[in-house]
């Protein structure tokens, strides 16, 4: 292997301890491969070197933002380059006129935030990652957040896409421009949303062009809701949905998830409901008014210990750091794999009396935050490190929940993406037919099969 | 051929005049070949025994719903079988606990509209022929319409597809399911986003899931300005944008078009202005107004001759009225050739000024009408029948307006699709990687290219 002696003039590194760092996400129990090197591009035109290099010598390239994914998409395969965008992190306009930004994938999601906040704008995906994730990250995975509810996920911002591909387009490193930088546009086949989700499996994406939105005028109204029960919190989602109101964020958090933040952050939240339910409403004026009352009496009617509308902004604010923060609390405590699933609304009661079933089940603990609004519920099954009863345990307990999950309706994977730990899932849950359109699509765009081997679509028995 | 004996059970339609009923779109110019026979489906189990009866036979399939589109799209090409879904027009569910509707693809718009409005919802996407196009059609061109402004494209609104296909998937006839029923879900490469806008190129679609929101609680706000040029009326669309306010719907019609609804439907709508904009605001309350207020003093501030927000809900109807009925009431006068480019929206004054020195150089009549807050213009080149010189230059003026959209950054089609009329138009926006990608993945999911052959990617130089 030769890739340091063919690219002498970009920064490959091969320091071991360095080349760790860089070969996995943050997704417990996924394969990680032995890569051969890793690579921090600073433009496109490296970009298109390493993937020019690469394809001559069959090398597979892997892709990987800040590394907060939660399946496995970014980890290393043996062999393969690593190819680091961290360094791509310029914002490369900002177009008031337009509304729209664009930007080199290694920016961070909250930069990008700050930097149209200055502006007037607001770019709505917040992963629970966004102080720290990239948006070519975010793009890959199609990632989600807390305010898709009402605002939508990634794939919704995204207008157009640089990427250096291979394959029909020409040789392994020519970099294409696909979508648009208008708000409408149907010339052609939608590549720019082929490539959103995709999780580096058809090329390098190198440049985002995204659609901004006018910043809120006011903060938004809280509605919290605690419950004696998970399954009564879900009772109120689905009320919620039934009644058409269009929270900014719905949002559970169970017992177990609300402790773990406390113990470690101190923000002073109570932790004696089962599980709360925290809403954001940003309806301006009057009608927003009427929107949170209308949400109190629906929790109040689902059953809710107590409900209301905060009035007090740094109560509010601790309550959605809370959420943020559940996931790392738990991980501190020690390994967490991250469930992903999203069922149809209605079918949410039942899905969280399902993760205490199993649960129980196998004797394993599965705290459980939520975007409850939107089907997409996070059980995260902690697994006590070196006790392989207790590791088949909880691998039995996820693959249960996938199961759940598909037999009311739902996806495995709602916004963390399918990388290595979903494979399994996402065959059971799509026909052999649609796997096979899929395949022959990755097939058609990477002929060589360089981009992310492995990932999404490949054989759940092998390794990364 | 022998395609009626070998669907004895289905309604073959073979009758010449039926025959060319069924044979074209509203698209002026387009290319019409002759079909072989029509079919009209009512299930799932019969599009598949046509498509696997077509494969056998090499026959192409062209899907049509109710023949409204403007590029030729459904156009029958030589020989092929025009599959007619009119008779698919069932609404199978509409499900109020998750705000999702599932319909046959021959389901008229405003019918879906209409049915879902009973049970407290609203399907946007809006295109002007919402009266008569179906949601099949509406999905082969990822229709757009006046509310995608603040409201989206139909592609916002497809959640899941059931689609007849061949290829990968098995045997062409082959039914299989893409998408989720759930809000989010990121399971695998987004084949809805795929099929949608692909103009029937990639199968048949039987099925569609689509997600609703909840009906708006009061009528929306109108705001009304005149301008004393059409360029003007550009300027408050771009003023309107960059202050960050998002109407509903930013509508632009021109005298011309005002004075052909006028001439024809006698709604009462004055035609002395150069331009008109229209404007729905549906923000609620207070906020609702004050946007309102803000709208009117941009209009006067870009130089309206009058900007009024409307308190007379008639005389607001009767005004969008008028611009839903311009483009029929300009056809009834003759020939019209439909351009449907997309700019940026800072480009709004400049692509109009560009149409007005097109349209004197030439010497051809070009109304326009205009989703202008999308930047999504429609010149409407008159082009009278049997005069081979004006012709000539109708078709000059055509190509040159593309040319003019994709030199400030836009796109030579924002919602109606390429068909066959954008074909040349595709070749110049995008370039031939882009378009090397496209023809992979058609390649790659119809390997025996029948569906809807010649369309969107193939040879602008050959008919249909």
């Amino acid at each position: 292997m030769s890739l340091p002696a063919d690219l002498p003039h970009l920064d490959v590194i091969t320091d071991a301890d360095v080349l760790a760092s860089l070969s996995q996400d943050d997704a417990e129990w996924a394969p990680v491969g032995r890569p051969l090197a890793a690579v921090r591009p600073r433009s496109t035109e490296e970009v298109q070197q390493i993937v020019a290099e690469c394809a001559k010598q069959r090398i597979p390239v892997v892709a990987r933002g800040a590394g907060t994914g939660l399946s496995g998409g970014a980890n290393a395969v043996d062999g393969c380059v690593v190819l680091d965008t961290s360094r791509m992190d310029r914002i490369l306009e900002i177009d008031p006129d337009n509304m729209i930004a664009v930007v080199q994938p290694g920016v961070i999601n909250d930069n990008l935030k700050t930097a149209v906040a200055e502006h007037g704008f607001w770019y709505p995906p917040d992963p629970a990652s966004a102080p720290w994730s990239t948006i070519g990250g975010n793009v890959a995975t199609n990632a989600g957040g807390l305010c898709c509810l009402k605002y939508g996920v990634t794939r919704d911002y995204v207008l157009g896409l640089q990427a250096v591909v291979g394959g029909p387009a020409g040789p392994y490193g020519t970099e294409v421009r696909v979508g648009h930088r208008t708000t409408k546009g149907v010339a052609g086949y939608d590549l720019v949303g082929l490539f959103v989700g995709s999780e580096g499996t058809l090329g390098i994406v190198t440049e985002i062009t995204l659609r901004l939105r006018p910043a809120r005028a006011a903060s938004p109204r809280t509605v919290v809701g605690a419950f004696g029960s998970i399954v009564a919190a879900g009772e109120a989602v689905a009320a919620t949905t039934r009644r058409g109101l269009l929270p900014t964020a719905l949002e559970l958090l169970d017992r177990a998830c609300l402790q773990a933040v406390e113990d470690w952050k101190h923000l002073g939240v109570s932790a004696t409901a089962e599980a709360l339910l925290l809403a954001q409403i940003d309806t301006p004026g009057a009608a927003g008014d009427e929107e949170a009352t209308a949400l109190t009496t629906i929790f109040r009617e689902a059953g809710a210990e107590w409900a209301e509308q905060s009035t007090d902004d740094i109560e509010a604010e601790a309550l959605f750091a809370a959420r943020r923060l559940a996931y790392p609390a738990l991980e501190r405590l020690g390994p967490v794999l991250t469930e992903d699933v999203c069922v149809p609304r209605s079918a949410v009661p039942t899905m969280l009396a399902s993760i205490e079933q199993i649960a129980a089940r196998h004797g394993v603990a599965i705290p459980t935050i939520a975007h409850a609004g939107d089907g997409n519920l996070h059980p995260l099954i902690r697994t006590p490190a070196d006790d392989e009863h207790a590791r088949a345990s909880a691998q039995s307990a996820f693959e249960e929940m996938l199961r759940a999950a598909i037999a009311l309706g739902g996806t495995v994977t709602g916004e963390h993406g399918v990388g290595l730990l979903k494979r399994r899932g996402l065959r059971q849950e799509q026909s052999a037919g649609v796997l096979s359109m899929q395949q022959a699509v990755k097939q058609a765009l990477d002929p060589l099969g360089i981009f992310n081997p492995g990932k999404v679509l490949g054989d759940p028995e092998l390794g990364a």
